[in-house]
């Protein structure tokens, strides 16, 4: 159902029944390590090229979110899913794996939660009994297209980000046992002239809280409904920005209740500057992570935003400025 | 209503209130320069990028069609978008402009008809009163970022087919007057191991018959249920594979029936090898051409089949071969 202006509300409360999360090295040693199905020690994957290594962690988060539901991937409806790459190959490529009808986007670190979204609309609408989505980003397959490869050894300022080598998946359906995806706002594309891209956190904040006033505003409940609201990756300097702009908006959220995916990932002593990105960081800390506390009766309703900067290389040597975005996803447990 | 395992009914079937199409100087010398709304004899439509000539293109084909339709920007709910540019910076920068929430999109050349589909899908769901679809090419940005800049005078095959420059829009309403959506099929990826991006045609044609058996199997229809059955960009050489294949496979759809964006947009004295491609081939064949013969009663039924070749330069230089894809959608008048 359609709520206020760019909102949705899921009535029948699509079912989330399995999800699994793929993480790199660096994730293994980092804060949720725990959460992750698999860890893998080698960035390569055993791959000969970083790009079809972030295949592979598609790949097998799929493959592992379909194995822990019980069903076949033919079962499998439609795949809904998006990366950083170029023509998104990881979500393709790993589409062409999984052999089921495919629905690309693209919404940089925010296609998480597009795809969560129009998953859900699917199932929620009755097009679809099963619907599985994704995305994912590698660390060495961003930083080679967007900055430069790691191995010549640039230098970055401290409000850079480092790009989560990770991929999550999760298998929506009509029924089932689990957290229950109960609505979605759609972000506008916010752009406050900034143009550094080794600053996106700041770029983003504007985008994160123009979706979540969206949000409280069409939904019209309390602003401390959640137990949390997750921003995707705007990092440390990101997440402040956020937090002031809030209360600049009169958006008077709890300060506890608020946090960033990016800064949660990683330990304070791992040299990743102002905190995780990528698609793969909200996706991997919301769909291991927090439905992991969900299924332990820890959290009961969370609102994730994960961020996106719609930039590319080209637009950027162009001297464009970053448009950003945000897309809102609530799940609660029933 | 879901019917079937891929395909939809769009039972409200939503209509297309008004649509516009944008092309260039090579397409205002083709055979359907009377269907275009704006053509631009400068390539460059005065920007200093090819790049930012798409975006101008989309943006143009986007706000003509919401003036044609009389309704304002702001009552444009969400705008449903994707290109053929690394991170679909065409669609994205023109979200920025337009304002409205924003569904970026990639199925390369499909993305014209996984924007409608899911578009119509918001209209009939009843999650949205007025969506925007929109797709684009620019043939220059194109041979740039896919193959060679066009200054450099690389050779090419008769196989290979010709970017289109130009933009196509559609905007979506549960109520008025004009050609209706009533169904789509979502493709799955299809990969004959054919890695020569020289011959997307062929790579193609096997994608697009595989959504039309799927199509006409989950809607349980006649073969010859359609005035027109046009298939995205398949060009001279995929066109006919894609009739052979459909022969093969006991699917005698009436030769006289099934045509191909990228034959019919350019002239036969026009140098474009095996025909036209890119997102804005089948979106402005269809948005233009196909959607003013329906609205003159020439047409009743159609279905568009957007094929689309998911492969990055990157892929092909990892010598992969290239994942293809199509997405089917029928428009009919009342």
């Amino acid at each position: 159902m359609q709520k206020g202006h760019q909102s949705w509300i899921f009535e029948s409360k699509p079912v989330i029944i399995s999800s699994a999360v793929v993480g790199g090295p660096f994730e293994a040693k980092g804060n949720l390590a725990n959460d992750f199905d698999i860890l893998h020690e080698d960035i390569w994957l055993g791959q000969d090229s970083f790009e079809k290594a972030e295949k592979k962690l598609l790949e097998q988060a799929c493959e592992k979110a379909i194995e822990k539901s019980g069903l076949k991937k033919e079962d499998i409806q439609f795949f809904i899913s998006g990366d950083l790459m170029n023509q998104i190959i990881s979500s393709s490529f790993t589409a062409r794996t999984l052999g089921c009808p495919y629905l690309g986007i693209f919404g940089a670190c925010s296609s998480s939660m597009e795809g969560l979204a129009l998953a859900s609309l699917l199932v929620d609408s009755k097009f679809a009994k099963y619907v599985l989505a994704g995305a994912s980003s590698h660390n060495a397959a961003a930083e080679k297209q967007f900055r430069y490869p790691t191995e010549y050894g640039s230098q970055k300022p401290p409000t850079a980000q480092w790009t989560v080598t990770g991929a999550g998946a999760v298998l929506l359906s009509q029924k089932g046992e689990g957290p229950c995806v109960t609505s979605a706002t759609i972000g506008r594309v916010v752009d406050m002239g900034i143009s550094d891209p080794f600053n996106m956190g700041a770029a983003m904040a504007p985008a994160a809280v123009d979706t979540i006033e969206a949000h409280f505003r069409d939904l019209n409940i309390d602003l401390n409904y959640y137990d949390v609201i997750a921003t995707g990756d705007l990092g440390q300097v990101g997440h402040r920005i956020a937090k002031d702009l809030l209360i600049k908006h009169g958006l008077n959220i709890k300060p506890e209740i608020l946090t960033d995916c990016g800064i949660m990932i990683y330990k304070d002593d791992q040299p990743v500057m102002a905190g995780g990105s990528g698609c793969g960081c909200s996706a991997t800390v919301t769909y291991g992570h927090f439905l992991n506390r969900m299924r332990k009766k820890e959290l009961k309703r969370i609102l994730i935003v994960a961020t996106g900067a719609l930039m590319s290389p080209i637009s950027y040597q162009q001297k464009e400025s970053i448009p950003c975005i945000a897309h809102a996803v609530s799940i609660e447990m029933p």
